[in-house]
Protein backbone atom coordinates (compact mmCIF):
# COMPACT_ATOMS: atom_id res chain seq x y z
CA UNK A 1 0.00 0.00 0.00
CA UNK A 2 1.13 3.41 -0.53
CA UNK A 3 -0.70 6.79 1.29
CA UNK A 4 -1.62 9.64 -0.66
CA UNK A 5 -1.79 13.57 0.09
CA UNK A 6 -3.61 16.02 -1.82
CA UNK A 7 -4.44 19.62 -1.34
CA UNK A 8 -7.11 22.18 -2.92
CA UNK A 9 -7.01 25.61 -1.65
CA UNK A 10 -8.53 29.23 -3.31
CA UNK A 11 -5.41 30.94 -2.65
CA UNK A 12 -1.69 29.77 -3.42
CA UNK A 13 -1.10 27.80 -0.19
CA UNK A 14 3.00 25.70 0.69
CA UNK A 15 2.20 22.21 1.30
CA UNK A 16 5.64 21.82 3.54
CA UNK A 17 3.23 21.40 6.56
CA UNK A 18 1.34 18.27 5.50
CA UNK A 19 4.18 17.36 3.48
CA UNK A 20 6.50 16.76 6.82
CA UNK A 21 4.10 14.40 8.42
CA UNK A 22 3.52 12.38 5.52
CA UNK A 23 7.61 12.21 4.61
CA UNK A 24 8.28 10.53 7.85
CA UNK A 25 5.98 7.73 7.19
CA UNK A 26 8.38 7.11 3.71
CA UNK A 27 10.63 4.81 5.79
CA UNK A 28 10.52 5.93 9.19
CA UNK A 29 7.07 6.13 11.19
CA UNK A 30 5.56 3.83 8.09
CA UNK A 31 7.19 1.22 5.65
CA UNK A 32 6.54 3.55 2.39
CA UNK A 33 10.11 3.55 1.32
CA UNK A 34 9.66 2.52 -2.42
CA UNK A 35 9.63 6.21 -3.79
CA UNK A 36 7.73 9.54 -3.71
CA UNK A 37 6.98 12.50 -5.77
CA UNK A 38 4.78 15.75 -5.40
CA UNK A 39 3.22 17.22 -8.09
CA UNK A 40 2.51 21.60 -8.00
CA UNK A 41 0.12 23.87 -10.37
CA UNK A 42 1.31 27.03 -10.64
CA UNK A 43 -1.14 28.47 -13.33
CA UNK A 44 -1.52 26.01 -16.09
CA UNK A 45 1.41 24.56 -15.30
CA UNK A 46 2.94 21.78 -12.73
CA UNK A 47 6.10 20.92 -11.58
CA UNK A 48 6.67 17.10 -9.92
CA UNK A 49 9.52 16.36 -7.89
CA UNK A 50 9.98 12.25 -7.33
CA UNK A 51 12.59 10.33 -6.25
CA UNK A 52 13.01 6.55 -5.92
CA UNK A 53 14.66 6.62 -2.90
CA UNK A 54 12.93 6.49 0.01
CA UNK A 55 11.41 10.00 1.42
CA UNK A 56 12.72 10.08 4.73
CA UNK A 57 16.52 10.06 3.21
CA UNK A 58 16.33 12.30 -0.11
CA UNK A 59 17.73 15.47 -0.65
CA UNK A 60 15.01 16.40 -2.85
CA UNK A 61 12.72 15.75 -0.15
CA UNK A 62 14.05 17.47 1.65
CA UNK A 63 14.29 20.66 -0.27
CA UNK A 64 10.41 20.35 -0.80
CA UNK A 65 9.85 20.35 2.97
CA UNK A 66 11.68 23.73 3.39
CA UNK A 67 11.56 25.75 0.33
CA UNK A 68 7.57 26.89 0.57
CA UNK A 69 6.56 26.40 -3.01
CA UNK A 70 2.57 27.64 -3.18
CA UNK A 71 0.33 26.15 -5.40
CA UNK A 72 -3.58 25.92 -5.27
CA UNK A 73 -3.63 22.48 -6.07
CA UNK A 74 -1.06 19.34 -4.90
CA UNK A 75 -0.98 15.84 -5.19
CA UNK A 76 1.64 13.93 -3.72
CA UNK A 77 2.10 9.74 -3.00
CA UNK A 78 4.57 8.08 -1.01
CA UNK A 79 4.84 4.50 -2.52
CA UNK A 80 5.43 0.92 -1.05
CA UNK A 81 5.39 -1.15 -4.43
CA UNK A 82 3.14 -3.93 -5.16
CA UNK A 83 2.91 -4.49 -8.78
CA UNK A 84 6.38 -3.43 -10.86
CA UNK A 85 9.67 -2.63 -9.52
CA UNK A 86 11.08 0.20 -7.61
CA UNK A 87 11.88 2.74 -10.13
CA UNK A 88 11.39 6.19 -11.44
CA UNK A 89 9.35 5.40 -13.77
CA UNK A 90 6.57 3.66 -11.50
CA UNK A 91 7.26 6.57 -9.17
CA UNK A 92 3.86 8.46 -8.64
CA UNK A 93 2.19 11.12 -9.50
CA UNK A 94 2.17 10.65 -12.97
CA UNK A 95 1.07 13.11 -15.44
CA UNK A 96 -0.33 13.62 -18.90
CA UNK A 97 -1.41 16.13 -21.32
CA UNK A 98 -5.37 16.03 -22.36
CA UNK A 99 -6.67 18.75 -24.59
CA UNK A 100 -3.13 21.08 -23.51
CA UNK A 101 -4.50 20.45 -19.78
CA UNK A 102 -1.73 18.84 -17.46
CA UNK A 103 -3.33 16.00 -16.28
CA UNK A 104 -2.22 14.86 -12.38
CA UNK A 105 -3.01 11.20 -10.87
CA UNK A 106 -1.88 9.28 -7.82
CA UNK A 107 -2.97 5.57 -6.91
CA UNK A 108 -2.86 3.75 -3.70
CA UNK A 109 -4.34 0.67 -3.61
CA UNK A 110 -3.67 -2.93 -6.05
CA UNK A 111 -5.90 -3.84 -8.86
CA UNK A 112 -6.25 -7.84 -10.17
CA UNK A 113 -7.63 -8.82 -13.58
CA UNK A 114 -6.59 -5.80 -15.11
CA UNK A 115 -5.42 -7.25 -18.48
CA UNK A 116 -8.90 -5.93 -20.16
CA UNK A 117 -7.69 -2.59 -19.67
CA UNK A 118 -6.04 -1.68 -22.85
CA UNK A 119 -5.31 2.19 -23.53
CA UNK A 120 -4.38 3.00 -26.89
CA UNK A 121 -4.00 6.93 -26.83
CA UNK A 122 -2.03 7.30 -23.24
CA UNK A 123 0.43 3.81 -22.83
CA UNK A 124 2.24 3.21 -19.44
CA UNK A 125 6.11 4.32 -19.60
CA UNK A 126 6.79 1.76 -16.59
CA UNK A 127 4.59 -1.56 -15.94
CA UNK A 128 2.76 -0.22 -12.38
CA UNK A 129 -1.55 -1.14 -12.22
CA UNK A 130 -1.54 2.34 -11.64
CA UNK A 131 -0.03 3.91 -14.38
CA UNK A 132 -1.97 1.25 -16.86
CA UNK A 133 -5.13 2.28 -14.84
CA UNK A 134 -4.47 6.14 -15.41
CA UNK A 135 -3.97 5.70 -19.30
CA UNK A 136 -7.17 3.88 -18.91
CA UNK A 137 -9.10 6.26 -17.26
CA UNK A 138 -7.46 9.13 -19.76
CA UNK A 139 -8.65 6.96 -22.97
CA UNK A 140 -11.79 6.90 -21.70
CA UNK A 141 -12.18 10.82 -21.32
CA UNK A 142 -10.73 11.60 -24.19
CA UNK A 143 -12.95 9.18 -26.30
CA UNK A 144 -16.05 10.31 -24.55
CA UNK A 145 -14.94 14.32 -24.60
CA UNK A 146 -12.46 14.70 -27.89
CA UNK A 147 -12.59 17.95 -27.39
CA UNK A 148 -12.48 19.72 -23.94
CA UNK A 149 -15.85 20.77 -22.66
CA UNK A 150 -16.37 23.82 -20.40
CA UNK A 151 -17.96 21.72 -17.83
CA UNK A 152 -14.73 20.37 -16.29
CA UNK A 153 -16.99 19.10 -13.08
CA UNK A 154 -18.73 16.68 -15.67
CA UNK A 155 -15.04 15.42 -16.86
CA UNK A 156 -14.00 14.63 -12.83
CA UNK A 157 -17.62 12.89 -12.28
CA UNK A 158 -17.05 10.83 -15.07
CA UNK A 159 -13.56 9.99 -14.19
CA UNK A 160 -15.18 8.94 -10.38
CA UNK A 161 -17.74 6.69 -12.53
CA UNK A 162 -14.95 4.80 -14.15
CA UNK A 163 -13.09 4.64 -11.35
CA UNK A 164 -15.78 2.52 -10.01
CA UNK A 165 -14.82 0.19 -12.43
CA UNK A 166 -11.36 -0.25 -11.39
CA UNK A 167 -12.60 -0.70 -7.78
CA UNK A 168 -14.15 -3.63 -9.00
CA UNK A 169 -10.86 -5.14 -9.97
CA UNK A 170 -9.21 -4.21 -6.13
CA UNK A 171 -8.42 -1.23 -3.70
CA UNK A 172 -8.72 1.65 -5.67
CA UNK A 173 -7.97 5.06 -4.05
CA UNK A 174 -6.84 7.77 -6.33
CA UNK A 175 -6.17 11.51 -6.39
CA UNK A 176 -6.67 13.33 -9.83
CA UNK A 177 -6.47 16.96 -10.61
CA UNK A 178 -5.88 19.17 -13.83
CA UNK A 179 -4.76 22.04 -11.22
CA UNK A 180 -7.68 23.57 -10.71
CA UNK A 181 -10.58 20.53 -9.56
CA UNK A 182 -8.82 17.38 -6.92
CA UNK A 183 -11.29 14.16 -7.51
CA UNK A 184 -10.78 12.19 -4.46
CA UNK A 185 -12.09 8.60 -4.78
CA UNK A 186 -12.03 5.86 -2.18
CA UNK A 187 -12.34 2.79 -1.90
CA UNK A 188 -10.96 1.87 1.85
CA UNK A 189 -8.72 4.35 3.23
CA UNK A 190 -9.22 7.99 2.20
CA UNK A 191 -9.94 11.13 4.80
CA UNK A 192 -10.27 15.18 4.22
CA UNK A 193 -10.62 18.31 6.31
CA UNK A 194 -11.36 21.32 4.69
CA UNK A 195 -9.68 24.38 6.86
CA UNK A 196 -10.91 27.88 7.10
CA UNK A 197 -11.40 31.06 9.87
CA UNK A 198 -10.81 31.04 12.45
CA UNK A 199 -7.86 28.65 12.23
CA UNK A 200 -6.12 27.30 15.21
CA UNK A 201 -3.72 25.35 15.47
CA UNK A 202 -2.60 21.44 14.54
CA UNK A 203 -0.13 18.79 15.79
CA UNK A 204 0.93 16.03 13.50
CA UNK A 205 0.81 12.53 13.94
CA UNK A 206 4.26 11.65 12.65
CA UNK A 207 6.44 14.14 13.50
CA UNK A 208 7.12 16.77 16.20
CA UNK A 209 5.90 19.91 14.86
CA UNK A 210 2.96 22.19 15.68
CA UNK A 211 1.46 25.02 12.96
CA UNK A 212 -0.83 27.59 14.42
CA UNK A 213 -2.50 28.10 10.73
CA UNK A 214 -4.01 31.47 12.44
CA UNK A 215 -0.79 33.12 11.60
CA UNK A 216 0.07 31.67 8.70
CA UNK A 217 -3.49 32.30 6.56
CA UNK A 218 -5.68 35.57 5.88
CA UNK A 219 -9.55 34.86 7.01
CA UNK A 220 -10.52 34.55 3.73
CA UNK A 221 -8.38 31.43 3.08
CA UNK A 222 -10.11 27.83 2.62
CA UNK A 223 -7.73 24.80 2.17
CA UNK A 224 -8.67 21.15 1.86
CA UNK A 225 -6.26 18.61 2.77
CA UNK A 226 -6.74 14.95 1.72
CA UNK A 227 -4.83 12.00 2.99
CA UNK A 228 -5.03 8.28 3.28
CA UNK A 229 -4.94 8.51 6.61
CA UNK A 230 -5.32 12.01 9.14
CA UNK A 231 -2.05 13.77 9.49
CA UNK A 232 -2.98 15.41 12.38
CA UNK A 233 -4.34 14.65 15.92
CA UNK A 234 -6.11 17.67 17.07
CA UNK A 235 -8.47 18.27 14.29
CA UNK A 236 -11.85 16.25 12.85
CA UNK A 237 -10.83 15.05 9.23
CA UNK A 238 -14.07 13.16 7.20
CA UNK A 239 -13.47 9.51 6.60
CA UNK A 240 -14.37 8.52 3.19
CA UNK A 241 -16.65 5.61 2.29
CA UNK A 242 -16.05 3.02 -0.07
CA UNK A 243 -16.77 3.91 -3.46
CA UNK A 244 -17.44 7.81 -1.68
CA UNK A 245 -15.88 10.44 -4.30
CA UNK A 246 -15.25 13.96 -3.21
CA UNK A 247 -14.46 16.47 -5.99
CA UNK A 248 -12.80 20.12 -4.54
CA UNK A 249 -12.08 23.34 -6.10
CA UNK A 250 -10.92 26.34 -4.53
CA UNK A 251 -10.65 24.71 -1.57
CA UNK A 252 -14.76 23.88 -1.23
CA UNK A 253 -15.87 20.56 -1.65
CA UNK A 254 -18.48 20.97 -4.44
CA UNK B 1 17.64 34.03 -27.24
CA UNK B 2 17.92 30.84 -24.35
CA UNK B 3 20.38 28.34 -23.99
CA UNK B 4 20.67 24.81 -24.59
CA UNK B 5 22.62 21.86 -22.39
CA UNK B 6 22.43 18.28 -23.42
CA UNK B 7 24.05 15.10 -22.84
CA UNK B 8 24.74 11.56 -23.64
CA UNK B 9 26.46 9.28 -22.29
CA UNK B 10 27.65 5.51 -22.34
CA UNK B 11 27.68 5.22 -18.60
CA UNK B 12 25.15 7.17 -16.04
CA UNK B 13 27.01 10.57 -15.68
CA UNK B 14 26.39 13.44 -13.67
CA UNK B 15 26.29 17.12 -15.68
CA UNK B 16 27.01 18.96 -12.39
CA UNK B 17 30.38 20.65 -14.11
CA UNK B 18 28.51 21.25 -17.07
CA UNK B 19 25.05 22.54 -15.46
CA UNK B 20 27.31 24.67 -12.74
CA UNK B 21 28.09 26.89 -16.12
CA UNK B 22 24.80 26.98 -17.87
CA UNK B 23 23.43 28.83 -14.58
CA UNK B 24 25.41 31.24 -14.66
CA UNK B 25 24.27 32.37 -17.92
CA UNK B 26 21.23 32.65 -16.08
CA UNK B 27 21.07 36.22 -15.21
CA UNK B 28 24.96 36.09 -14.11
CA UNK B 29 27.48 36.15 -16.84
CA UNK B 30 24.44 35.83 -19.16
CA UNK B 31 21.19 37.88 -19.73
CA UNK B 32 18.64 34.08 -19.48
CA UNK B 33 16.55 35.36 -16.65
CA UNK B 34 13.24 33.77 -17.48
CA UNK B 35 13.39 30.66 -15.88
CA UNK B 36 15.41 27.16 -16.54
CA UNK B 37 14.39 23.45 -16.45
CA UNK B 38 16.76 19.98 -16.48
CA UNK B 39 15.51 16.26 -17.82
CA UNK B 40 17.26 13.47 -16.22
CA UNK B 41 16.20 10.10 -17.83
CA UNK B 42 16.82 7.37 -15.21
CA UNK B 43 16.15 3.80 -16.98
CA UNK B 44 12.90 4.24 -18.91
CA UNK B 45 11.93 6.78 -16.45
CA UNK B 46 12.45 10.86 -16.37
CA UNK B 47 12.51 13.67 -14.02
CA UNK B 48 12.33 17.15 -14.72
CA UNK B 49 13.01 20.63 -12.33
CA UNK B 50 11.87 23.73 -13.66
CA UNK B 51 11.71 26.95 -12.33
CA UNK B 52 10.28 30.43 -13.57
CA UNK B 53 13.08 31.78 -11.39
CA UNK B 54 16.40 33.09 -12.68
CA UNK B 55 18.80 30.20 -12.39
CA UNK B 56 21.57 32.04 -11.02
CA UNK B 57 19.51 33.02 -7.73
CA UNK B 58 16.83 29.91 -8.05
CA UNK B 59 17.05 27.37 -4.64
CA UNK B 60 16.01 24.46 -7.01
CA UNK B 61 18.84 25.37 -9.39
CA UNK B 62 21.01 24.75 -6.29
CA UNK B 63 20.04 21.79 -5.15
CA UNK B 64 20.60 19.96 -8.92
CA UNK B 65 24.10 21.63 -9.23
CA UNK B 66 24.91 20.23 -5.56
CA UNK B 67 23.76 16.82 -5.95
CA UNK B 68 24.59 14.32 -8.63
CA UNK B 69 22.18 12.95 -10.53
CA UNK B 70 23.43 10.50 -12.63
CA UNK B 71 22.05 9.95 -16.31
CA UNK B 72 22.83 8.66 -19.63
CA UNK B 73 20.33 11.43 -21.48
CA UNK B 74 19.75 14.74 -19.89
CA UNK B 75 18.54 17.93 -21.57
CA UNK B 76 18.70 21.48 -20.04
CA UNK B 77 17.52 24.78 -21.05
CA UNK B 78 18.08 28.51 -19.61
CA UNK B 79 15.08 30.72 -21.15
CA UNK B 80 15.18 34.30 -21.98
CA UNK B 81 11.37 34.66 -23.11
CA UNK B 82 10.55 36.30 -26.51
CA UNK B 83 7.20 34.80 -27.26
CA UNK B 84 5.01 34.02 -24.42
CA UNK B 85 5.34 35.18 -20.83
CA UNK B 86 7.40 33.64 -17.94
CA UNK B 87 5.66 31.08 -15.98
CA UNK B 88 6.19 27.75 -15.30
CA UNK B 89 3.73 26.26 -18.91
CA UNK B 90 6.59 27.98 -20.24
CA UNK B 91 9.60 27.20 -19.07
CA UNK B 92 11.00 24.42 -21.07
CA UNK B 93 12.22 21.30 -21.76
CA UNK B 94 9.04 19.93 -22.33
CA UNK B 95 8.21 15.93 -22.03
CA UNK B 96 5.26 14.14 -23.48
CA UNK B 97 4.43 10.48 -23.70
CA UNK B 98 4.95 8.94 -27.13
CA UNK B 99 4.22 4.79 -27.43
CA UNK B 100 5.08 4.67 -23.93
CA UNK B 101 7.95 6.11 -23.95
CA UNK B 102 9.02 9.99 -22.27
CA UNK B 103 10.09 11.91 -25.62
CA UNK B 104 11.39 15.35 -23.81
CA UNK B 105 12.78 18.40 -25.72
CA UNK B 106 14.20 22.04 -25.74
CA UNK B 107 14.34 24.64 -28.43
CA UNK B 108 16.75 27.75 -28.68
CA UNK B 109 15.45 30.89 -31.19
CA UNK B 110 11.94 31.90 -32.30
CA UNK B 111 9.88 31.25 -34.94
CA UNK B 112 7.39 33.24 -37.30
CA UNK B 113 4.45 32.23 -39.69
CA UNK B 114 3.75 29.32 -37.51
CA UNK B 115 -0.35 29.57 -37.39
CA UNK B 116 -0.42 26.67 -39.82
CA UNK B 117 1.49 24.34 -37.33
CA UNK B 118 -2.06 22.82 -36.01
CA UNK B 119 -0.81 19.32 -34.00
CA UNK B 120 -4.15 17.61 -32.68
CA UNK B 121 -3.04 14.87 -30.73
CA UNK B 122 -0.57 16.97 -28.76
CA UNK B 123 -1.69 19.77 -27.23
CA UNK B 124 0.40 23.27 -26.23
CA UNK B 125 -0.45 23.39 -22.28
CA UNK B 126 1.59 27.06 -22.40
CA UNK B 127 1.74 29.78 -24.95
CA UNK B 128 5.27 29.39 -26.57
CA UNK B 129 5.97 28.72 -30.16
CA UNK B 130 8.32 26.14 -28.80
CA UNK B 131 5.82 24.06 -27.13
CA UNK B 132 3.70 24.12 -30.29
CA UNK B 133 6.60 23.03 -32.34
CA UNK B 134 7.47 20.24 -30.13
CA UNK B 135 4.05 19.40 -30.26
CA UNK B 136 3.57 19.13 -34.24
CA UNK B 137 7.13 17.70 -34.18
CA UNK B 138 5.31 15.00 -32.25
CA UNK B 139 1.74 14.27 -34.62
CA UNK B 140 4.03 14.17 -37.28
CA UNK B 141 5.83 11.26 -35.66
CA UNK B 142 3.13 9.80 -34.34
CA UNK B 143 1.19 9.92 -37.91
CA UNK B 144 4.00 8.36 -39.45
CA UNK B 145 4.66 5.52 -36.86
CA UNK B 146 1.80 4.40 -35.09
CA UNK B 147 2.72 2.22 -33.26
CA UNK B 148 6.55 2.27 -32.17
CA UNK B 149 9.53 1.00 -34.40
CA UNK B 150 12.34 -0.92 -33.95
CA UNK B 151 14.56 1.24 -35.79
CA UNK B 152 14.21 4.60 -33.20
CA UNK B 153 17.02 6.29 -35.46
CA UNK B 154 15.02 6.80 -38.25
CA UNK B 155 12.80 8.42 -35.74
CA UNK B 156 14.81 10.77 -34.78
CA UNK B 157 16.05 11.65 -38.61
CA UNK B 158 12.65 12.12 -39.40
CA UNK B 159 12.69 14.71 -36.20
CA UNK B 160 15.58 16.16 -37.95
CA UNK B 161 13.50 16.89 -41.30
CA UNK B 162 10.16 18.10 -39.36
CA UNK B 163 13.38 20.52 -37.95
CA UNK B 164 14.28 21.67 -41.68
CA UNK B 165 10.60 22.86 -42.27
CA UNK B 166 10.60 24.37 -38.72
CA UNK B 167 14.02 26.41 -39.51
CA UNK B 168 11.99 27.62 -42.51
CA UNK B 169 9.93 30.03 -40.25
CA UNK B 170 13.03 31.38 -37.66
CA UNK B 171 15.62 30.14 -35.61
CA UNK B 172 15.21 26.65 -34.31
CA UNK B 173 18.39 25.19 -32.58
CA UNK B 174 16.47 22.34 -30.87
CA UNK B 175 17.68 18.81 -28.44
CA UNK B 176 15.37 16.30 -28.42
CA UNK B 177 15.31 12.84 -26.83
CA UNK B 178 14.15 9.91 -25.68
CA UNK B 179 16.28 9.58 -23.12
CA UNK B 180 18.59 6.48 -25.66
CA UNK B 181 19.51 8.72 -28.47
CA UNK B 182 19.88 12.85 -28.25
CA UNK B 183 19.31 14.89 -31.48
CA UNK B 184 21.37 17.84 -31.71
CA UNK B 185 19.36 19.98 -34.58
CA UNK B 186 21.19 23.32 -35.59
CA UNK B 187 20.00 26.47 -36.99
CA UNK B 188 22.48 28.87 -36.00
CA UNK B 189 24.10 28.17 -32.42
CA UNK B 190 25.20 25.16 -31.09
CA UNK B 191 28.34 23.14 -30.05
CA UNK B 192 29.39 19.53 -28.79
CA UNK B 193 32.25 18.19 -27.62
CA UNK B 194 32.91 14.25 -26.68
CA UNK B 195 35.20 13.35 -23.80
CA UNK B 196 36.81 9.64 -23.98
CA UNK B 197 40.11 8.41 -22.43
CA UNK B 198 42.93 10.19 -22.57
CA UNK B 199 40.66 12.73 -20.22
CA UNK B 200 41.91 15.78 -19.38
CA UNK B 201 41.24 19.01 -17.38
CA UNK B 202 38.72 21.28 -18.54
CA UNK B 203 38.00 24.80 -17.04
CA UNK B 204 34.72 26.35 -17.48
CA UNK B 205 34.14 29.91 -18.92
CA UNK B 206 31.32 31.27 -16.65
CA UNK B 207 32.50 30.12 -13.03
CA UNK B 208 35.60 29.80 -11.97
CA UNK B 209 35.67 26.08 -11.72
CA UNK B 210 38.33 23.52 -12.97
CA UNK B 211 37.43 19.85 -13.56
CA UNK B 212 40.08 16.97 -13.71
CA UNK B 213 38.31 14.32 -15.38
CA UNK B 214 40.09 11.53 -15.51
CA UNK B 215 39.76 11.28 -11.68
CA UNK B 216 35.60 11.76 -12.03
CA UNK B 217 35.79 8.39 -14.87
CA UNK B 218 36.63 5.62 -15.71
CA UNK B 219 39.04 4.95 -19.10
CA UNK B 220 35.78 3.29 -20.99
CA UNK B 221 33.71 6.59 -20.38
CA UNK B 222 32.10 8.32 -23.20
CA UNK B 223 30.96 11.44 -22.61
CA UNK B 224 29.30 14.00 -25.49
CA UNK B 225 27.99 17.82 -24.25
CA UNK B 226 25.80 19.67 -26.21
CA UNK B 227 25.88 23.42 -25.55
CA UNK B 228 24.53 26.46 -27.59
CA UNK B 229 27.68 28.08 -27.00
CA UNK B 230 31.23 26.34 -25.50
CA UNK B 231 30.76 26.07 -22.05
CA UNK B 232 34.92 25.44 -21.30
CA UNK B 233 37.49 27.54 -22.50
CA UNK B 234 40.81 24.73 -22.85
CA UNK B 235 38.72 22.24 -25.10
CA UNK B 236 37.89 21.77 -28.70
CA UNK B 237 34.20 22.20 -29.51
CA UNK B 238 32.75 21.39 -32.77
CA UNK B 239 30.91 24.26 -34.19
CA UNK B 240 27.51 22.99 -36.30
CA UNK B 241 26.20 24.38 -39.56
CA UNK B 242 22.92 25.89 -40.45
CA UNK B 243 20.57 22.82 -40.88
CA UNK B 244 23.03 20.38 -40.17
CA UNK B 245 21.92 17.61 -37.37
CA UNK B 246 24.25 15.05 -35.11
CA UNK B 247 22.67 11.81 -33.61
CA UNK B 248 23.98 10.32 -30.20
CA UNK B 249 23.51 7.19 -28.14
CA UNK B 250 25.64 6.01 -26.02
CA UNK B 251 27.68 9.25 -25.85
CA UNK B 252 29.03 8.66 -29.21
CA UNK B 253 27.98 10.51 -32.64
CA UNK B 254 25.70 7.47 -34.53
Amino acid sequence: MCELLGMSANVPTDICFSFSGLLERGGNTGPHKDGWGITFYEGKGCRTFKDPEPSCQSEIAKLVKAYPIKSVSVISHIRQGNRGRVCLENTHPFTRELWGREITYAHNGQLSNYSDLKPEFYRPVGNTDSELAFCWILDKIREKYPKRPSNMAAVFRYAAKLADTLRAKGVFNMLLTDGVYVLAYCTNNLHWITRRAPFGKATLIDADMVVDFQKETTPNDVVTVIATRPLTNDEQWQKMSEGEFVLFKMGEKI
